[in-house]
């Protein structure tokens, strides 16, 4: 292994994967000659031989250690393990990609009950002595000795209880003592400051795989195989005294994106004490009242880091007797609005190009956008006013742990999570929420950025109200009481805790968004269009920026109560003519939708996919409804439960559906699809333009493609003659079975287009049927045993690889074919990327998905 | 288009695409010098002209035929349409495969009003040219004016019964000359000659794609595109009295493959009138003594043709005023036991190899030596006694009618059909019954050669029964009674018809069959094994031939009454303890179970699948059983019967099965690993040499099997540790999931084997599930959208290219794995011949089928 530790000034941002994150971006500050304490950094390379030694540090390795500390000691002109003179240091995490928070931190290394008195002694500030003595034993207990934050956090609570004291930073020496002696108790560290390192680096590198990081790593699709760095830095401290202090900063507002410095600072502590949001920080507007040099030289600095990034940063920084020093520098986390404002702002001040600006985009972001905002002309009743700490507006029932949480989001119940502070075991509950309430922490708390890189509409710090978790209810400052399960609608924008629904509007009317929606449409290549079956749901298409309906469910109309009656008395017909009137009554029927539909999607192709679902999903299952039905056909329900039990199937999914009904009862493709020719030609003499586009769902072979189109073109024929007029239309098929994939050589010459249904061809592929994978597949990402849900990211290896095939076998006997994606898929980015890839022409999604998938198509194109 | 029409003196065998079977045969045995009339044919190219302009003669052709028969009549020194001296010609079918009887034929056109009075006066024999009139008009209504048979068939029956007369032959002129009238009325033919010649060329093109026709060729694979051929020949006659007449001949025993001349025949008769089955025909030892001349130079024949095609010949000859010709030789259909015997014989005669008798072997003959035959030492009452037309011995209810024959083998009941004489209309009939009683017919009749082709028992001729269609039961000669539905037992090797059912023995000890085989093993590659669970499936196995066992189920164990409660309680088990006590008990029955498995096995491999099926096909469904099953456990019925509903799956076959139940219940795989090796180890320790390999069902990812595999391995490395012994075994993975072929690549190189489970992969690949297909795919079949049933013939373009895919890609990785088939595709020659090319190492069936796998596995080496 090669040169297991740089110095800050040995590295540069090239070298990311090997420095990490947080090392690499110290090592640039360092190069840009900013105030940055001395430091070094363990490789990630270091780690993965960890790993590999099973949890052992590589030899050599804290030889260099050493060898960088001397270095270090002698910057800092103060020794480790010193009492005269001590250096200490803290053991930061830092992994290529950053995990805010999943990871352990040590600080302070380096004292001891001798040190600590000495340190007294140097400094003339026993009380900062001690307080860093006591910071020290309770994160190396908690982390390295195993216990916990929870009994130091108890402990302090207790003690300021008892002794009436509001924060920490008002204990005193002797209090501090006790405290000490206290926290002893609970895991006693080792003398040896050598010893304190060697174990902090262990447990750092062993945190890589505690479960919330596991977790945010499959959360955020983040491979194991990156390992983390580690960042062996010289204390400085922030609680000093009245003259010394932490702060976070952003070099643009995180929420808003408004290009403004923000930030929150706290006097007298560290930054520990900030992100915890133990203590409501002050914002850095005070700072710059009360020290107008020190806010300067940090306003420059910040400049300095977003003109060198080009991006919004989110700065740490302490200041230790008056002189300030810069701990971290990183793109700042951002709610989705933030983000579409900067980017564009950036654009529009020349720092970073239109594609830039979308590369850096997550697609997944324009979800935010689909989010209501509180409608202006609303009533309201505002209960309490909190930080805004990401925006969107929810209402949901409140719950008050993250295992209720998920508990009612699996009961389809929308849920706000309200906690007095989160932490980072709440990752899943705040993934199952809407929307998260804290009543203490500020903006760049936990709950805060962890909200705004979810997308889940936050308030934080909200005062006026307080958690009694016991009794699972919220007390307002008149002391009603609100219970567990009760609507509550917020404000991320705002800070607004408002009663019950408040009505909404749509955020899609953003400028910054529109214009960064128009770029997307510059540069992709793939078109985007909707799944919609009514023309309500394509007008919110057409909104979204649809292209056109990549897949409309014909059959969705015959659900409908007027005529899932008509439906199921043509299915028992007891005579052609019979079956003939009724397939007349739902030809009907299926030519009103439709000529709704193609009104709406003027000049835009329409994909019409054929009945799919098998005939039974059209029958009641009840006894007392099959009674209700056999009184209407006035038939006997003895025979009739008979038949509608002929239709049950072991399978479903492998049954009696799709192009199989076209086959075995071709007039129902025959109504549908003189229905959709019909209506065409009757939207046409309306001066409407339509482009339909027939889709022959669930094909294995040439032969059954065959039977179908010919019926469907000979009933077009029959259709023209009668309305005495042609209408242009194209023939396709869906995609969704293993060995039309394979064979599509001999499908493709008889169509004009493919689209490929990604959900049905999964569940083949792998042979997982979606409603029973429940059993089995979530234990399945769970372990890593699949890296992910191949119904939400298309299985690429597998699924993908036979779209491919398809493509090129296909390709080579129609080379004018038209390929589509019509699966859940069509509107996951990485998806989207890999379609865009293969040469896939137009991906369809639900309607609100449509600008992620524009936005990701972008990025694909770039 | 060349040369549509061909004189027999230009064509030879290896024109048979062009020429037809019957064709060339014909071609043949002119330049052999052999007596065959002149005659002429129109290629099977022009018939595909005709086909392609629907249905009419390609011009150029009449011309052609115009110009042949110009020198048939030179050569005949008669002439077409010339009352004074006419010439009568036959138009007959002849593809390049036999068809026998599918299609349609025309005899002594050329003959009208006029030409019969000639022809009278001619041949000084009114009755001769009257009853060629009536032939004439009979089949050219029936045929050309599309009346069928059978209405000319009655007016002959009612009035043979009116004048009490008992055959076609008595008729007198006068009487024939009433029945032309009667004839007439039904279809009046044209007049013209020629008119007569082009409608009936036209009449057999198109009998092409007559329904029995479309039906054989699907039975038999035969494609449609190859068409038919026409022979229009000179007409001798049999009919001329009682020095003409038709005959039918073997060159070798075809029921029995003895080296003995054997054959049929009638004085006064055409062909017709043998093949109709209407009279009984005479023996050739009758005629070798009445006509010692005619008798000897037909041998002669025989025995130079069966010389010249080394194989039987099943030839057709007219003897005209005593003079001998040859109407058509042809390999002959032959009895399963025939053919084997035909075969080893012409080995041991030295005129075909060993490889050439293998290669004219239809595998699925071996199906016939796994019927059984008549025990010797049985008691048995026979009934009557008939032809012994297809060997073997079956027990059976009695049908009259095809259609009854279907419903009862839809039904499950074994059938017996009984009819007078079949037609080709009573394909299917004969297709759904194990045996064919005709009362009427002979050896050579429609219903004995198309029971030997089906392997189907057949007994015709039988003349001391009487069928009674009406009120559907069988007359015997004393006058009693046997209705519809009771048991008979056919023995088709004695022609013995038996009451009830009588004990049958094996007829695979056959020594002529087992020197086949002997063959069969020495030059195929493919290994075979068998598909079995129980030891005594296993020694079945074994007895037949197979080299190991492929696929043993080993859940089938925990069906059985002893243990399938254990196996619930498990499932239910409260407490991990009592989980565990369960599954000890289960391993009991399982070691047990495997223990006499592999005592039987001795030396050859055994693949033990693990546990495959849903947990709920172990349970009960009902909820009188669920009531049981709570009352052993002690249990709330309600709360049971939820679990079990929980359990139910929409579609099982997605679902919670196979390597899912390995993952979530490691318990259960590490109870069976361990179960297997403790057999395996117990088993050695008693001498035998035990060889298992452990497979893992339903792989879809790699990352299920390092799951599984990890278990496996660290169960065997426990269990060899508390047995104080190891055992080498293999670890493999059941290939069924298209994604386990699409990624083979990295599930190879974690397995010593793959087996694919051609299947499951069927279902997946097509989305068919096999329970519920039967609401489309016979219809699919039918019609002809796809070629075949999937689930039969391997679909080689689809499931076929995915496992090539799979094979070609895990070789890649893994050099030294071994590939097996163990779906029921298996034992179809169709696919062993595929998986042989692809390089597939062994296929593994059912036991009964081990014989024809050999057979195939061998055809596909040579």
């Amino acid at each position: 292994m090669r040169k297991p530790v740089w110095l800050f000034s040995e590295g540069s941002l090239k070298r990311r994967d090997l420095l990490g994150n947080k090392g690499a971006n110290l090592c640039e500050m360092t190069s840009l000659g900013m105030p940055v304490p001395f430091g070094f950094i363990i490789t990630t390379q270091t780690h993965l031989e960890y790993q590999r030694l099973r949890q052992r540090i590589p030899e050599g390795t804290m030889e260099e250690v050493k060898a960088a500390l001397l270095k270090m000691e002698i910057r800092q002109g103060a020794e480790f393990g010193n009492p005269v003179n001590p250096l200490l240091v803290s053991v930061r995490s830092g992994a290529s990609v950053s995990m805010p928070g999943m990871m352990d931190t040590l600080l302070n290394l380096g004292i001891n009950d001798e040190i600590v008195e000495g340190l007294a002694k140097l400094t003339a500030n026993p009380r900062f002595a001690y307080d860093t003595y006591r910071r020290f034993l309770q994160l190396y207990g908690a982390v390295v000795g195993g216990k916990g934050i929870h009994p130091y956090t108890q402990i302090l609570k207790d003690y300021r209880q008892q002794h009436g004291l509001e924060e920490h930073a008002d204990l005193d020496v002797g209090e501090l003592k006790e405290i000490i002696g206290l926290f002893k108790k609970i895991h006693l560290p080792p003398d040896n400051p050598w010893t304190q390192l060697e174990n902090a680096i262990g447990a750092v590198f062993s945190s890589w795989n505690n479960p919330r990081a596991q977790t945010y790593r499959r959360l955020n699709d983040i491979p194991d195989s990156i390992g983390t760095a580690v960042i062996i830095q010289a204390m400085v401290f922030g609680n000093m005294g009245q003259n010394s202090g932490s702060g976070i900063a952003f070099t643009r507002n995180p929420s808003t994106g408004e290009k403004e410095f923000f930030g929150e600072y706290l006097m007298n502590a560290e930054g520990e004490d900030i992100a915890s949001g133990r203590r409501t920080p002050r914002s850095l507007n005070e700072f710059k009242e009360e020290s107008p040099i020190l806010y300067n030289q940090l306003f420059q600095l910040q400049k300095t880091l977003e003109e060198h990034y080009r991006d919004m940063q989110d700065l740490e920084f302490t200041i230790q007797e008056n002189r300030l020093y810069l701990l971290q520098t990183r793109s700042g986390k951002r709610t989705a609005k933030a983000a579409v404002k900067i980017a564009v702002d950036l654009v529009n001040e020349g720092l970073i190009s239109e594609k830039e600006a979308l590369r850096r985009m997550d697609p997944e972001m324009a979800r935010f956008f689909m989010h209501p905002m509180i409608d202006p002309q609303a009533e309201k009743n505002v209960l309490a006013l909190g930080l805004p700490a990401s925006p969107g507006a929810v209402t949901g029932k409140i719950v008050f742990t993250s295992e209720e949480a998920q508990k009612a989001k699996d009961q389809g119940d929308q849920v706000i999570l309200v906690r007095v502070e989160t932490t980072p075991e709440d990752i899943h509950g705040m993934q199952a929420a809407l929307g998260i309430l804290t009543t203490s922490g500020g903006m760049t708390s936990h709950a805060a950025l962890l909200a705004r890189g979810m997308g889940r509409t936050c308030i934080v710090g909200c005062k006026g109200l307080s958690v009694d978790e016991k009794k699972q209810r919220l007390i307002l400052e008149d002391g009603s009481v609100i219970r567990k399960g009760r609507l509550l609608t917020l404000d991320g924008s705002s800070g607004e805790v408002m009663e019950g629904r408040v009505p909404t509007i749509d955020a899609h009317e953003d400028q910054d968004y529109l214009t960064l929606l128009s770029w997307a449409d510059k540069y992709r290549r793939l078109k985007i269009r909707a799944n919609a079956e009514t023309s309500k749901e394509a007008l919110t298409a057409l909104r979204f920026g649809a292209e056109g309906i990549g897949l409309c469910r014909t059959e969705h109309v015959f659900f409908h109560p007027e005529s899932i009656d008509v439906f199921r008395e043509m299915i028992f017909a007891q005579s052609p003519e019979e079956k003939q009137e009724k397939l007349n009554q739902l030809s009907a029927f299926q030519v009103r939708e439709l000529k709704q539909l193609f009104k709406v999607m003027d000049g835009l192709p329409v994909t019409l996919r054929l009945l799919d679902p098998p005939l039974s999903e059209f029958l009641p299952q009840a006894k007392s409804e099959i009674e209700k039905l056999a009184r209407r056909l006035g038939r006997e329900t003895e025979s009739l439960m008979k038949q509608v039990g002929a239709l049950h199937e072991k399978n479903p999914m492998l049954g009696f559906r799709g192009s199989r009904l076209s086959i075995i009862y071709p007039e129902i493709s025959t109504m549908q699809m003189d229905s959709i020719l019909t209506a065409a030609i009757q939207s046409q003499r309306n001066g409407t333009i339509v482009k339909p586009e027939i889709m022959v769902p669930l094909v294995t072979s040439s032969g059954e493609l065959e039977v179908i189109l010919q019926n469907l073109e000979q009933t077009a024929k029959q259709t023209f003659l009668r309305l005495g007029q042609n209408i242009q239309y194209k023939l396709g098929t869906m995609m969704e079975v293993p060995r039309a994939c394979v064979q599509s050589r001999t499908v493709a010459p008889q169509v004009q287009f493919m689209s490929f249904d990604t959900h049905d061809l999964t569940q083949l592929t792998f042979g997982f049927s979606r409603e029973d994978s429940g059993k089995f597949l979530p234990d399945y990402i769970e372990r890593q045993i699949l890296a992910f849900d191949p119904f939400i990211h298309l299985d690429q290896q597998g699924v993908g690889n036979l779209i491919r095939m398809a493509l090129e076998q296909s390709r080579k006997v129609q080379k004018k074919m038209e390929y589509g994606i019509c699966g859940d898929h069509g509107g996951d980015p990485r998806s989207i990327k890999f379609f865009h890839r293969i040469g896939i022409d137009y991906v369809s999604c639900s309607p609100h998905l449509v600008p992620v998938a524009c936005l990701a198509a972008a990025k694909a194109s770039i």
